[in-house]
Order: structure tokens, then sequence, then C-alpha cells
């Protein structure tokens, strides 16, 4: 039996990860949830789950809910997130803290869990992009797991089971190509909010929807993956895959590369996490058939046609204070145009100049890296949420 | 640094070996070699990897070879192949026997050095085949390991590596089709042995190329699967897949799939059973770009359009003496297919035959096998050799 830590209950990660809490009672206890506004929704968790902490983000609804569950610890705001983060069970079971909350108010509950020593199932990949050399530092200086969620670095650690590092020659992850990836740039100019969540392969958060459309998702997974497998970006390769079949491939040394596939399922990379290093049963996912699915098609990358991609690997080759501004940029640009105040080109336009402007800091500590991520999208919100102007 | 013992060192398996230890001189020594009848071939590799022990196939080769070579000890036959494959090298380092044998010939001489505690990369299945009960029990007796070299087993065992098999749901064992994938029934009729040699992706022997062709080499892997990771038949499915690019496949019971991918090397296989747990460079191997080959294809296994694939589930399932009849059925064929006395399709039609026409024994020792495999061999080649009657 393993304590679960739930932050983001209520959104697309968060609502998977209870049905695999769901599927396995003698496995997973819920003993902790965050969740933001969604107040209805986080009612009926709570009323089937039971957690003995909940965090949400006004104080108004956690006055509410406490009218309500008044047996249960009630928390708020960013004091609430980290008491939920680092709830502490009192038993002898293992904790573990799926992170699923969207950009980078993840980043100070996960670091307050790994102090704890609690293991990290990571949804949130902003964590990583913003800050990876200090999460990492501290997942090795207090010896905890911290294992990937999303599918693609699923499929890498799950290919790497039983290997060495020592002998990868790279990992390959594999893009959908995201909404528009049969549009040409010109195309691009003209696309609406609504066509841009309409993702081909899966059902998941608005924010993440729009970061594949950019190819800015790929981008933060490659730097996530730099960090969760201590690899140089050279040894970091994407490739299109539009059928989400292969969710990334590791080639080694010898020319061997082991793959994992599977039906487009966050269930399956959910479960892998809270479950390792055992496999346990998901009953009610569909079984990959690759008879009825006939064929998988592989594509290069196209840099020119997804400069996002381009703008990751720079920001995470340069290092140091550049993927943080990488990623603040990015969520304050995706939150104007979730908003409908800027077009889905002006995105890229907004992240280029943020990296452009920006004048390195080396080696940034924790609140360095804060700082700089409220700056850069105070800017950003201020600056460009007039129309188009700049 | 490994002992390697080589035999069938002249075949193409054998060839692309001591390629694989040419590369790594400091890994492996060739210490013992067995090859048939191929003596100029033969000398080329003893002049040039100076092994310690040589066994030829008749008399006359090995006085030959002894006239040359005085300083090597020189065997023959059946005696002199139990002597390749125990010769002890008399120092501290592990010693692997790759076993590239054609047909129920690699039996005893694996026996035996299994006997000896040596470890086994096994790419003749026909032992598994016509013997796997008693082999397995051997391996597990004296705490051998059992590398399979077949590019579909690797896969697997690679694919396996750090999973626990209890928690497998099925194996996948992917097929090219062989040289006739595109013809139908009808048109089988008509083919002739150079059409057969002909396979599409991989460069083989001729024996397991008309294995190919009639599907059974697939029927065979599925046996050798059965016994290699203890999996009873409903959980070894086939697919389909002309590209020969991923070599099989693991679901597991969370519905994940790994799999091994790779151009069509053997390289990569024998590399990898010899260096086991470790990978090595793999120099000269071309690596696999997706992008390029840009699409894969999979396709159900058609049991009516390959009745061998169907005879040997048949056989493995009732075990037995059925599989040994099976193989020894199988040999006798493409024996005289390949000797140009029977037609392609008449090789089904023998196996059939002799399926039909066995009544099972229970529980058969080694001695009952090898009399029962010279037995089914003797009655083929004298009923079925003039022309296509009987």
């Amino acid at each position: 039996m393993k304590n679960v830590i739930l932050l983001g209950a209520t959104g697309s990660i968060g609502i998977q990860t209870l049905d695999v809490i769901r599927e396995h009672p003698d496995e997973f206890q819920l003993m902790s949830i965050a969740f933001g506004k969604n107040i209805k929704k986080g009612m009926e968790i709570i009323q089937e789950f039971r957690p003995r902490f909940i965090s949400v983000r006004s104080k108004a609804d956690a006055s509410l809910l406490k009218e309500r569950f008044s047996e249960i610890e009630i928390g708020y705001g960013q004091e609430g997130l980290i008491q939920a983060s680092t709830y502490d069970a009192s038993n002898h079971n293992q904790t573990i803290v799926l992170s699923a909350l969207v950009g980078s108010v993840g980043l100070i509950p996960t670091i307050e869990a790994i102090k704890k020593g609690y293991d990290i199932a990571l949804a949130n990949k902003e964590t990583l992009v913003t800050a990876g050399v200090l999460v990492m530092e501290m997942v090795e200086k207090h010896h905890v797991h911290l294992l990937p969620v999303d599918s693609e670095h699923s499929a890498i650690y799950q290919a790497l089971n039983g290997e060495k590092t020592s002998q990868i020659n790279k990992i390959i992850i594999t893009a959908s190509g995201g909404s528009f990836r049969d549009k040409t740039r010109e195309e691009l100019k003209k696309v609406t909010l609504k066509e841009a969540l309409n993702h081909p392969n899966w059902s998941m958060g608005s924010k993440i929807t729009i970061d594949s459309a950019t190819m800015m998702n790929k981008g933060f997974e490659v730097i996530e993956a730099h960090h969760l497998f201590q690899l140089p970006y050279e040894q970091i390769k994407t490739l299109l895959h539009r059928e989400s079949i292969i969710h990334s491939m590791v080639e080694f040394i010898d020319t061997s590369i082991i793959a994992q596939l599977g039906t487009p399922d966050m269930r399956i990379p959910i479960q892998y996490a809270l479950s390792y290093p055992n496999r346990l049963e998901l009953k009610r996912s569909k079984r990959l058939k690759l008879e009825e699915i006939a064929s998988l098609h592989f594509e290069v990358m196209d840099f020119k046609r997804y400069p996002c991609l381009k703008y990751a690997y720079d920001a995470g080759k340069t290092g140091h204070s550049f993927p943080t501004v990488l990623n603040a940029a990015n969520e304050a640009a995706v939150q104007l145009f979730l908003e409908e105040k800027i077009s889905f080109i002006k995105i890229e336009q907004i992240i280029y100049d943020a990296l452009n402007k920006h004048d390195i800091i080396k080696y940034p500590d924790l609140e360095t890296i804060l700082s700089l991520d409220r700056q850069i999208k105070e800017y950003i919100i201020k600056n460009y949420a007039k129309g188009e102007s700049s």
C-alpha cells in the first residue's frame, strides 16, 4: 500500500490518476489533494475518496469546504499547496506525490515534497524546465525517486529498465505534431482557439494542448529528458510520429532500439509511475492492436515549421536562466492566447522576444528563478495583452 | 574476456559471429570451432582466429587439417562436435557456446555443453523444438544461461530485461512473411527453389530461408518462445510485419508494450547474446532511421495461408513427442525440396501426414527423441524422394 498525494486533482491527469487509484484500492490510498477552482468536481472527489487533507486556491472556497467537510483538514493558496504536498499520513507506507499542477506553480510544492523524502510522480514538466538543475540536485540529495508521468518520458523510463544509461546512444522522443501539424506557416496565422484545442490523439488540459500545437510541449520534453536521464542535448532527438503509438525510444550503442508502445491512454504512464517497479493490471484500458492500426508513420521533425522546438533546444543548451525565461514567456503567452488576447502565431513571437532580450544569469538559485519567472510573466501580460502590438 | 565456442562457424550465423568477435578482441576469444564441409572457409577462419580446437564432419577433412595445422587439436563427426562444444580452455574466463548448427544435429553438443556448465547462445532453434522440455530442465539443473540468438527471441529477451515474467500478458512475435508472402495458395504450387531462397529482408542459410517461406520458421519460434520464456501457447501471438524492423514485442498486464527495433542485422542479437548483460558498440552496423523507412505495416497472420504455423501451434500444444515429429518431418521435407526432389507445396503435406500418422509417446527421454527423429526422417526420405507420389 502506498500513500498518494495528488496535486491538481480536478484536471485531466488528476481525474485519470483517481481512476487508477479507484481500480486498485489495495495498492493506493489517497491521503491529500490539491485543486484550483473546480469546487463541484472537487467535492465529488472528496466524497468518494475521503482524503485527510485538501487544499484549494482561495480562502473563500476553503471556508465553504470546511462547512461541508468538518472532519477534513483544509488549506488554501501557496501555503495550502505546500501543506498538501508534504502531508504526513503518519503510517509506515511509502508516500508518492503526483504533481499534475499546470505551470511553474508546481515548483515549490514539489521541492517541499522532495525535502520531506517523498517520491515524485511528475506530470508537471514546467518544474524541470524552469528549475531542472536545482530539482535534480535535491532528488539526489534526498534519495527520492523522480518518476515521469509524461507518456514520452515514461516510455523512456520503461525502455531503460534493466539497462545502463552509459550504454545509451540516443533517446528518440516521438511527437504527434499537435492540432496544426498539417497546416503551413502561412495557414497558422488564421487559426482559432477552438481549432488549437482540438488535439488529434490525446485528450488533455488546455495549456498542454496549446503547447502541443506550438511544439513547445516537445521542446519542454527535450529539456525534461535532459534532466531526468542526465543526457546531453546532442543525444536527445525528436521524431514526428502521427499515430502516437510508439511513445518514445532509446537507441543503445549496439544500435538496438527499445521502444514502448500503447494506445494513447495517460492512465498507463500514471499507473506505471505509481506502481513502479511493479506493473499492475489496467483493466479498462484498450489493448493496442497493431493489426487494426495497420501502419505507423515517421517523419523528420522540421525546426523551421516548429520554431518553438528550436528555441527550447537553444535555451536548454545555453542553460542557466534561459530555460526559466523560456517557460515563463510560454506560460504567459499561452495564457494570453487562451484568453483570446493574442493570435496563435504571436505565442512564438513573444517567446522569441523574451529570449532575445534576456541577459544570462548564471547558476540561478531558487529565489532568482522564482523572481525571474514572475518578472517575465508580468512584463508579457502587461505589454502584449492589448491587441497585437508590442 | 569470455571464451567463445562456435558451432557452425562457416555458416551465415557463424560468419557474423566471427565478425562480432573480430570487432571486440578484448572481450571475446575464439577457443573452439566446428564446421561441416566448407574446408576453404574453415581454413581462413583458423588462420585468422587460431582456435585451439577444431571439429569437421569427415575423418578425411580432419586429416587434411591436421597436416596443415599440426599445433591445433582436431576432431570429427558427432564425437568431434561434442569435443568442440565441451572444450575446456582451462582459464578463469566464462565460456559461452554459440550453437549455429542447422537441424536436430545441434541437440547433443548443446546438451553436453550445458552439462559442462557453459552458457549457451542458441541460434539452432531445432534444439528447443525437438527437445525443449529436456533442454530447459538441464539449463535449470546446471544453472547456465540460455540466450537466444534469433532476432525475435533476442528482442523479447531485451524487452523483458528488468521486468517480471509474471507480469507478461502476451508476447508478439513478428514475421516478415518470407519469400512468398504475396503469393496465393494457388500460386505456391508453381514456385521454384530459386524463388524460395530469395528472402525479402534477411540474408540467411538455405534451410531457414525455406522455413521462412513455409512459415514453419515462425512456428518453430513459437515453440522456442514457449520453452525459453516458459509461457503457455495462448500467450504467444504472431503478427505479420513486412519490414522486419520491430523484431518482436512483449505486452504487459498494464497494456504497455515494450518492443525491440533495429535494422535486419543478425550481428545485433548475436552480439547481445555474447555480451549479455552488457551491450557493446557495433560500429559497422547501420543505425535504424525510422524517418527514412517512413512507415511500418502490420497485418493479421493468416493460419489458412500458412498451415505450417498452425501445425506448429498444434504440435506445441499437444506436446510430448509431437514437436519432435514436427521438426524431423520438416527437416526431411526441406532437404528433399532443396535437392529439388519435391515441390514447395509438398513440404507442408509431408509434415501434415507425419503428424497425422503419429501416435503420441508421452514424456519422451533423450534416446526416444533421437530415435524418433531418425525414424521419421528416414521414412520421409525413403517414401517421398521419388517424385510427388505417396
